[in-house]
This record gives C-alpha cells, sequence and structure tokens, in this order.
C-alpha cells in the first residue's frame, strides 16, 4: 500500500490497488490548487534529479513528466535515443546504471520493447515509472484517465467502459483494463476481430471477470458510460490487420452517426495523439461530451503525484 | 497598444506601433543592467512554462530564447519536430494545443511553413511568438536589429538602409522593411533581379512608400546609413535564382571593395548565421563598422522583454 | 597554477600540475559531501549559464556536465549538432562566439574533430573545456579516473598502471598517460600492435620516460596495480586494425581467466561505455576489484569542481 510507502516503483497499474489509487487522486487534487494558483512553482522536490530515458519519439508524455518536474523544482534531464545498437540488451542496462550511478533519484522509462522497464528495475535500486513501454502497459495514462472520469463523474464502480479499436497493439488498451476493473468498472472491447488483443493472460481474465469482446459497435456502445477509442497506431503496422483504412473508418470512427448508438450521458476518452477523421471525428473531440482535453491538462497533476509519492519527502498532509 | 495592454501575441512586427517598439526598447534597456550584473538571474517569470516549440533546426534562436526566459526563472522546455507527418495539418494544431493543455505559459514557434504561427495563435488562449515562420516573418529578429542600432547610433527616423541579397527567401528582409519604415528609416533593397521579392503587398507598399529597388550595388550603397546583408539560403533552393555563386559574390558580396561605394558612416547588420565569403567577407563582419556582434548581444534582453510583457505580471517600473 | 587563479580553459591534462590536480581533488571532496547530503542543491553558480556543445553523440558525459551545472544552480543549454556542414570550418567558429555573445559563461564542447576545443579555445574569451575531441584527449574522464585511484587505493605515485586495448583511437588514452604520468604512476600500453598509437610526440615521451609497451597481455599485466581496458571504438573502425573480433577477444579480453596473470591487489578501469564481451566480461565489471562504478558516481564531483574553478566566485574555503 502506498500510503505504508511500500511502492517504490510504477510499472503497470496492476500494482496499485482501489484505495492506492484514490490516495494518488488525493494528492493530484492537492497539487492542481498549486497548479491553478498565481505561482506554478513549489520547492518539493528540490536538489531531486528526475531523468527522463525516452527511447520513442514522444512529446505529450515527456513534456507532461518534465513540466510536472520542474513545477515540483527537481532537475529534470531529458536522455533520447533512437534505439540504436548502442540501446540493446545488456548496454542498455549499462546505460541506465551509469545513469542512476551519475546521481539519477528517479527514472521515467519509455521504451519500444514490452517488459523494458521491468529489466530496468531490476538492474537500479531508484525508482522507474513506465512511461510506456512497446504494447504492453502504460500506467501514467491510465491514472490520467481514471482521475478525469474521477473529476467529471465522480464514482467509477459499476460505469461501463467501451474501449474502442487498434487494441492488438495498444499499451493504453492493456492498462486501461486492468486500471478500470480494479475501479470496478465493466469493460467491453469493440474492434474488428483482426485488431483484438488475446493478451489478456489467464489469470487477468479470473482476476478481472468483467470484461467482454464484440466486433459489433452498436452493441458496443448501447449502454456505455465512456468510450475510450485508441490511436490508430500505423507505426506499429496498423494497416496490416485490416483491409483499407476506409473501411476501418466506415465501421468504426466515433462520429456524430455513431454516437447515435451511445446513451447521452456516455463521455469520450482518447489517450491521443488523435488520427482526426479516422478513429475520431474533430468535433466529436471538441463536443461537450469529450473529456480528452481535460485528460492532457489533469496528466501534470497525476505525474507531480507519483513524483512526490516515489521519491519526496512529503506526505499527503505536509504539501 | 502595449502599455496599454493589449498586446496579447507576437506575430509580426506591423503589430507594433513606433511607440511600443519604444516601449520595448526602454524594458530591453533595464534588463540588459540585469544581464551585466554580477547574477543573471531574476525571479520575474518564477512558476511560468515557456516552451520552445521549432519544426526547423535553429541554435541562435532557440538559445536565445531559451537563455532569455531562464534568466527570468521561468521554466523553459524544448520541444522540436523534423516536420514529420505527425507535425502537419490538424494534428500539428492537436500538439500545440496539447502543450497548452500541459500548462505551457507562452509558446515561442519556430515553423517551415509561412503563416503556422497565425494558424496556432486562432486555436490557443496562450501568447504566441513568431521566432521565424518559412519566408514570412521574424519580428524578434528585426527588433533585435531596430534596438541595436538605436544603441549604436540612436534617432532611427531618417536613416536609409540597405538590404543587401536574397530577399526572396528571407523572412528577416519582410520583418525589417515594416520595422524600419515603421520607425520612419528608409529602406532600399538590393538583390540580383531574380532574387527581389514582390512580397511586398499593395497594401503594404501604401503604408510604406518609401521603399525602392535597384540591382545595382553602387546605386544601393550610396547613401547608406546601415546595410542589412542577408543570409544566401542555400537550404531554400538559393542557388536556382543565380547562375552561379561566383558571380553573385562578385556582384554583390559585402567586402572591403564593395563598402569603398557607401559613406564612412555606414553600419553593417546580419541577421546570422554568416556564409563568410559568399554575401559578406570575415573581415567586414569583425570591423568596426559592423553591428553584426551587437545585435546576439541584444537578442537575449529583446527577448527577456518580450517574454515579461506577454506573460509576466511586472510593469516597466516594478522590474 | 590553479591556486593562483591561473586556469581558463581545460583543454587537456597537461595543462595541470600534480598540485592542480590534488587541489582539484580537495574541492571534489567537499562537492561529495553536497552530494551525499539531504538536498542536492547549492546556489554556487547561479546566474550563471553553462552551455554543452556536443557535436558527437554521448549520455553520460552530457548528462554528467548537465547534472554537475545544475545542483550547482546554473542555468544549464544543451547544444547538439551532427556536424552538419553548419558547424564546419568559419562557421563553426561562427556558431560558438554565437553562444559567447547570447550569454554563455562556459563552453563544454565535445567536438568529433580532434584539436576543436583548441580552435574554439582561441577565438572566444569565455573558459572553454574539453569534453572529449576526437581521437585527442578527454581531461575531465581521466581526472574522474585519478580521483577514483585516489579515493579508492591513496597515493598514486609509483602505481603501475596496464592501458589495455585500442590505444590508437582512443582520446581516454591519450589523457590518461599524460595525468597518471604527472601524478607519478609508471605506464604500460598493452595490445596488438596494429592498434598502438605512435601519438605520443617526442616531447611527450622525453617528459614521461615511464611508458612501456608491449603486445603481450602476460607481462603487461604481472605487475599492475590498475588496469584500464578501453572500449573497443567500432564506429571508428577499430575492426580495421584486427583481423576479427573473436581473435581479439580471446588474447586481450578481460576475463577471470585474463586476470589470473594480474597480481591480486589490481584494480580495474574502464571509461565506458562498455562492450560486455569484447574487451571486458559482465562479472569482472562488477566485481570487488572493478572500479567502474565509481568512476561513473565521481564524475559529476570532478564536473562540479571544474565548473567552479572556472567559472566561480568561490573559494575552495567559502564552498
Amino acid at each position: 500500500m502506498i500510503a505504508d510507502n511500500k511502492l517504490n516503483n510504477l510499472l503497470d497499474i496492476d500494482q496499485l490497488s482501489k484505495n492506492d489509487i484514490l490516495y494518488i487522486f488525493e494528492f493530484a487534487e492537492k497539487l492542481s490548487s498549486i497548479l491553478n494558483g498565481p505561482v506554478k512553482k513549489v520547492p518539493v522536490l528540490r536538489g531531486k534529479t528526475v531523468i527522463n530515458y525516452f527511447s520513442e519519439p514522444s512529446t505529450r508524455t515527456r513534456v507532461s513528466f518534465e513540466n510536472a518536474g520542474k513545477i515540483l523544482s527537481a532537475d529534470v534531464i531529458n536522455v533520447s535515443s533512437s534505439g540504436s545498437s548502442d540501446e540493446k540488451g545488456e548496454s542498455f542496462i549499462n546505460t541506465v546504471q551509469t545513469l542512476e550511478s551519475i546521481g539519477a533519484d528517479i527514472l521515467i522509462i519509455r521504451h519500444s520493447d514490452s517488459g523494458a522497464p521491468y529489466f530496468v528495475s531490476r538492474n537500479i535500486q531508484i525508482p522507474v515509472i513506465n512511461a510506456g513501454d512497446g504494447s504492453h502497459a502504460h500506467p501514467t495514462q491510465t491514472l490520467i484517465d481514471l482521475y478525469t472520469v474521477y473529476k467529471s463523474i465522480g464514482e467509477i464502480e459499476g460505469l461501463n467502459l467501451t474501449i474502442l479499436g487498434d487494441n492488438i497493439h495498444s499499451r493504453v488498451s492493456r492498462s486501461a483494463v486492468l486500471g478500470f476493473s480494479t475501479m470496478g468498472a465493466k469493460v467491453t472491447f469493440c474492434s474488428p476481430t483482426t485488431m483484438n488483443a488475446n493478451y489478456l493472460s489467464e489469470n487477468d481474465v479470473n482476476n478481472y471477470p468483467s470484461i467482454m469482446y464484440t466486433s459489433n459497435l452498436k452493441d458496443a456502445l448501447s449502454d456505455s458510460d465512456l468510450i475510450m477509442t485508441l490511436r490508430t497506431q500505423f507505426e506499429r503496422k496498423a494497416s496490416l490487420v485490416f483491409p483499407n483504412i476506409n473501411e476501418y473508418t466506415r465501421m468504426f470512427k466515433l462520429s456524430n452517426e455513431s454516437l447515435k448508438y451511445a446513451p447521452d450521458k456516455a463521455r469520450i476518452l482518447h489517450p491521443g495523439p488523435m488520427n482526426l477523421g479516422v478513429e475520431i471525428d474533430g468535433y466529436v473531440s471538441e463536443s461537450d461530451r469529450s473529456l480528452i482535453n481535460q485528460q492532457v491538462m489533469n496528466s501534470v497533476a497525476i505525474r507531480m503525484a507519483l513524483l512526490i509519492i516515489l521519491i519526496g519527502e512529503h506526505t499527503l498532509d505536509s504539501i
């Protein structure tokens, strides 16, 4: 449990109990008031070094972590690698061990290989946050999504979440199903059958029995409280799993048309960056029922909370 | 008018009146004393986030803005993109809107597409500074040039400015003619006829009647107070508009030889980076009559002034 | 002498006397206590701008300097160039002069061309630190290596250092022989004959008579107190100088096997990044006799010391 100081990294969302997640929300809530105040700067992590190690291109996640660290007065150092041979195998571990020895207090890692943050975490002593690994997990995104729903709707327990689209390549989707299930939501996947992931292990399925799959959009949306549409990951060869993009768009795009299948109360999530006109229309993403902009706005408070919990001296009361 | 707090972005120099420009100079003058003091650091923008979004390679402009922000105690975050497909069309707007939602207080934008900062500015609420867009405008460079002349010569009204070289590709040139005209200087362009821009709209020409063009270097320099020689932009295919570089250099290079056509009082400007031996000789750029190094040195004070005016709480008196 | 304030750049280790080096160690020792304290942040270089100009890829050296500067509260700005044509010849000098005019207080420079930091230093007024230039020199690495030996063994005078491997491409090796000789160590090189550098000038050899060469690993290790094995620089065509990598590895790799030739007291150094399994085995690099991790850990304190000595106002007593 976090409150007992037992969290020393964040590799995937399944490390966290419902109480842990609510505790992170309380932290984020307090930090939001700093973000909305006149001076967005507190000396909470003064003298700490946060290293962003990103082996895949990223703007939003890197900038969000960088801003979170800087607002807390940490020194933030960016390291990017293009996945060159230097970064592979043992010499990748050599690199992160070097960053630890140089004085990193925490490593934020994005990597194109699923599992890389686990590998790193076993080989260094400092905390590691998984900022997205391959097709595997993206726990901070899920915390942001959950927090956004929590702030905008309230209780997550009992909500119906529909996850739409490119499940097979999506780390966002995999972490979302674990996190929303932990909070008591029911999850329905909807995609062309070729895009449906069989990634949930037997163990996961046993732990989270409330998961369903359909390739019928109408069925999927009919009872949704939340619709999360995923980015179509062309760079991960999404195009190989459906015949052509027009067919995908015609059948699965979130548009005013397709939203007629969903109840009025249904709110829309997207982890970004969006392919407008492919998996979602621009006027849907900007509509009143969209929580997409709030997701981005909440990202900094959640990541500040995690940095403080993992490497700060402050408790919830002393902020 | 700036003093009335009506400036909320800087897209091109024609937003500014003569009084606005003089007001910025007053600010820069005050800030210069900080830059020359023992500790180059003031908490004026503490808690503000400045994002440098550069879609074209740049060293001097990015570093100058980064240093300006950091000296003012802002958090500065760099984002570069190589103009990949992610950055195009709607998803480019998506990216800058995300940067706003993450908490940017101001966006400094350089972009290879003319007009991009206008497009951005219409789609986000925070201030935008155009740090150079395509062949269109580079207003902070013009403010630096004007300030350099103001500090070194004094009154700009009535001066004769000759702009020499690759007009057709030059955002520096386009902003310069607007800015120097606003301050009451007369502008003469000189270039091979193939390099002469017809970019000044009818409207501009009516507003700034004191603009002349000649392809004769001797005529262009004979009554110059200021000679601004432009960078030959090989990366923008400058070479296509003249037969060969030797011919260009022989006829238009600023050398001790060609400077014989100009009065002794004429001072020399270059926006950098220079192609030494092409549009200007090294001994000219380093001579006593060159203001080129002062241009660079003045860049940080001008950019600090703009950051404070656009996002700071301070007035000229409270710095 | 440093204590007399005569050091205004660090281009190679041969600028430093034994007393200078010991003085730097005293500084580093004091700074280590800050690094090990609860808040790794001191306002010693507040208001100073440190620019890291790296024209070659580097993670460890850049991050180490960046962290050193930030812990001292300097503003650190990174500039990287991929050695494009802009960076060559006069326009390279133009770039660094621009960085000086923008307000850099010190330039940390890594460059693929041997001698580049000297060229820079002659053309700007601010201090320059050579962070590695081509195959020439890497003086901060040598200070780190010396400091690591000093902290772990004590007196360096009289120690036998064996430098093993790719001498011909190694700036680390060239600076090490100068630095360890200054401190009174004896140096033996060992490599395939095709990898042995004839880079030591007549002058160097006269100044440092205690240098030997052998291609026989057993001879080289038999009386070693320190074994520094170099990175095999495949990117600098190391493979051209030996028939195949297996042969090199079989004959020169530092393994438990080859270490039988060395006395038990021999300690192991490697400048990193390591090619594990090529010039050194993983279990050797992680063994008790390895000082490799200490080298990395000591890097920040040494670089902090150099920054303070070159641009700070503090003396050893006022820190």
